[in-house]
């Protein structure tokens, strides 16, 4: 590597990487601070990441790799980017390497500018620090790389997907999330969010709680929390952290209220939404929409068949509803019933037609539908007869208003 | 000023003072630790409260207003009491002018004596120690006056009056709470329930993660918890903080479950009470009552058309019921059912003719009734035949006792 | 005593102590920290236990009992094992007389083994190093016995029973839990989960608020949370602390969403179990159960005239639905609907001969039945019909594969 003064020289380097076996363009990438086990001091636990980097930056990660490369050869090793994922710890030795490429920027850094580098300087500081006084070991400097989404397979690449999809980056159900479960494991979090594996909780459990420090267990789980990782957008507004799960996603001017609410990862809101509901993992919930206080929206987990629920815009699910089934815009599910895929629903010949309007698409053709059938349409209101029992759909108002501009 | 010996002297004193220009009589006041922003230095956070006065203690306002008038005084300023509010700083010079009109009382300050004294006494200390080093300089001590309930225009009147209701010291909806939401801002609440604002955690988020010291963000909202503030009657209990917002009124004896409960600001109980369920903005809940689990009482702003619900004492709200209208004493809604404005409720001839005895002003002259109607009635028990799913209205049990008792 | 070498000597040693009349066998005991009262110093605010013995190492409590009682005579007391259960403070020498003991024991202590020696050990480890700071004085070291299962007198006792019941020591409904509320004083617990007196707060507050120091209290209730004590098996998730009461018995593989769940003492699940609604106080749920979100199973004290609920195995209890009768295996109760005691459901003719084939002993004998009638039935789903609101139940397919499985 010849000294980098400038952007030029840079793009250079760069390019010359980028023909190198050791480089791979990577999806996403970024560095994290991994927090190791006591018990297991090999197992990362939890991984945190200030930037992420997705589908931008391949510059930066061809310097990194090189950095990698460069490491591994002095240690008779090969840098092998055909996997699809690559994790790699950060010593002081690479950090340096990669920093003095970046050395011609230092000056400006700050803010928002190149914050990648922002991030490798503050390890190190923080290395040559912690070589001083040795006050942590429990955790490592590392860098993620993920060539292709397929399974992950580190802790640190997992951790990777769930902020693309909490930081808004990728679209909600759009990675490949299987076999999170297995790979993440189940810890005890502290009043910190620092978490902890049971077995050492019962290893020092009669030390801890005779001293008075056993910790405040928060939660125990095998994701953390949302905010834990992630700051949201200015104007969204979340009332108690244990209700999303980090790997949600949340539009702007979205609010989660602390009642029965619920956000699980791989599911959530793309616009500003009020939740008092439950919004299960796949879920996908439209701007505008209301999901009323302890109303229920089922994943694909729990009793939709595999069939996962988009939810439109500008709907209102009342206040303990359920709701089984896709539903298109302006839909209204009134308070406390339940529309699942098999509820037979009437829809009277006036209303037939009423619907038809906003639904130009689907054939009105009888009576008696199933929830299923009704899968996506705009403008349904589900309600009760509260004098004969009856389920009926009918176009709601919030349609009817929309419809009523556009004549 | 001449020097204060006895209590005669200070009524003396007072006296004079609130025949002066910058003297106005408050509604409410109170000393306050404003925490201020880390990005905007000057902004208000939040504010705590630890002695709350509610048309009481004039004469301690009136000494304030002068020592506050002197130093503006001697800065060639006037202070203006004109305004709906007042809220000043209170540097060592101001708390000094305080302090030593009352400095007759100071032996005799302790416990629940003089607790304004002991407040000037603790800031004066705490500015003390804090000058020496230097140790956070986030936060300023002020003093904050209401004159007149209008739109609070700072955020630490805006905190005196979630105070005044949290510590029911005025009725739940008898305060103008216009504007507060824009007025408050939008933070994010640390495990200690210190605010931060969202873009002084983006600033800093490479080095706070990198160093393993990002805090555990409990909430981000625009209102902190009641239990960060209020410290509750002996029998209240609170499982879960996350349930009760700042600005909620809890009545003495009043349980709030963890499961699926929530008490929004300007809501709550008047009495004891057992709440597993949703006390929406603008809720009043009568001693007695028993909100089950999951169960719904709708807010102006979600499905009432704006009418503030009120439940009386000694009703039952079943298990996920929505009520959205406002019930008399003794009421009983079912578990899983709904009764809204629009709900049609069938009352048989002998139910009608129950439900007269004590209900004497209503007319029940016919079979079908829409819940707005019903409004407001004692001893309704509403339920769904599980037959035929008609929704009907009796008397309920718990009202025949009474009405009983009365024979 | 003579010096005790090899686990001969202690054998003999404990046989000799078992014939004296300050022995009695335990049902349960363990050492605790207790945490005393800032305001009431000699009151017990809660209790902390590392190891809890239940009908073992009946020989170690010989010795305890026999130190104890040498301690009270030098003092001229006797030790009275007479009551239902005894509470005893350790100070070191009680201690030193304890472990000299067990001090052939200690060079193989460690990990499992003699997991009560490990506390003594560091209880006096403790001790010496505060009595050098006396940096807390608001604990101390207790010993607490349990003779016999009555109504609990101390605070110790009242955490033991609780510690029995969540460490799945005893069955749930198995203790007498009589008075318990009476006895557990109502206390703010901050951040760490410890203890606060309200009224310690009330006397420190505007202290604590004008330094900034106010605790974040997390509740305020007569219960600490479960995982403030217990650490559950490695397949156990609890995503929120708040949701899980201390005295709550949790089997391998359950996980408590976050949502409107919440499980209160003396009640949980038998076996693994996915619980997103409400398992009220007394509630059983058996393993491979689902309760739904927002699910409400009522508790003893909540609609089902005293009948404690027990949900039998791979039951489905839908979202929203609410539960007030007992239920078998393989049943499910779909969502948004309730089936309390007296809720009335259909059975056709056909559905009756299939149901009859799970449940033999029952005769299903016309069409219609009171929920309470069907009280712990195998195979039921109930069901609304969603044209005329009518309650069914017929066999659920859960039970249908089961019962095909047995052809």
């Amino acid at each position: 590597m010849k000294n980098i003064k400038n952007m030029d020289d840079f793009n250079e380097f760069v390019k010359k990487i980028q023909k190198e076996n050791f480089y791979r363009e990577p999806i996403a990438w970024g560095f994290c601070r991994s927090e190791k086990g006591r018990v297991e001091a090999n197992r990362t636990l939890s991984a945190s990441f200030a930037v992420v980097n997705y589908k931008e930056n391949n510059g930066s990660a061809a310097v990194i790799l090189w950095a990698l490369n460069e490491y591994a050869t002095k240690k008779s090793q090969t840098l092998d980017v055909g996997g699809s994922e690559l994790v790699f710890t950060l010593n002081e030795k690479v950090l340096d390497k990669i920093i003095k490429v970046f050395e011609f920027l230092i000056d400006e850094t700050g803010g928002e500018k190149h914050r990648n580098l922002q991030n490798l300087l503050i390890m190190k500081e923080v290395i040559e620090a912690s070589s001083e006084f040795e006050d942590d070991p429990n955790h490592e400097f590392r860098v993620a790389f993920m060539f292709a989404d397929e399974l992950a397979k580190s802790v640190e690449v997992a951790y990777l997907k769930l902020y693309l999809l909490s930081l808004n980056k990728v679209a909600i159900r759009s990675l490949n999330l299987n076999g999170i479960f297995a790979l993440l494991p189940n810890l005890a979090w502290d009043e910190y969010s620092k978490p902890f594996e049971l077995q050492w909780l019962r290893e020092n459990e009669i030390w801890l709680k005779m001293n008075g420090i056993y910790p405040k267990i928060s939660s125990v789980d095998k994701f953390p929390r949302y905010l834990s990782h992630v700051i949201p957008a200015d104007n969204v507004r979340i009332l108690d952290d244990a209700k999303v799960r980090m790997g949600a996603s949340l539009g702007a001017g979205t609010t989660i209220m602390p009642g029965a609410s619920y956000v699980n990862f791989n599911s959530g809101t793309t616009g500003g939404a009020m939740v008092e509901g439950r919004i299960s993992s796949s879920v996908i919930v439209g701007e505008g929409t209301d999901i009323g206080g302890g109303a229920s929206i089922l994943g694909v987990l729990s009793g939709t068949n595999g069939n996962p629920i988009s939810i439109g815009k500008r709907c209102l699910l009342g206040a303990n509803s359920v709701t089984g089934i896709p539903l298109g815009d302006d839909c209204i599910v009134d308070g406390g019933i339940a529309i699942l895929e098999g509820t037979k629903v009437f829809i009277s010949e006036k209303e037939r037609a009423n619907l038809a309007k906003v639904n130009a698409d689907f054939k009105f053709d009888r009576e008696i539908y199933k929830g299923l059938e009704l899968a996506g349409l705009n403008g349904l209101h589900f309600r009760q007869n509260s004098q004969n029992g009856q389920i009926t759909a009918s176009l709601s108002k919030r349609a009817i208003k929309l419809n009523e501009d556009l004549h």
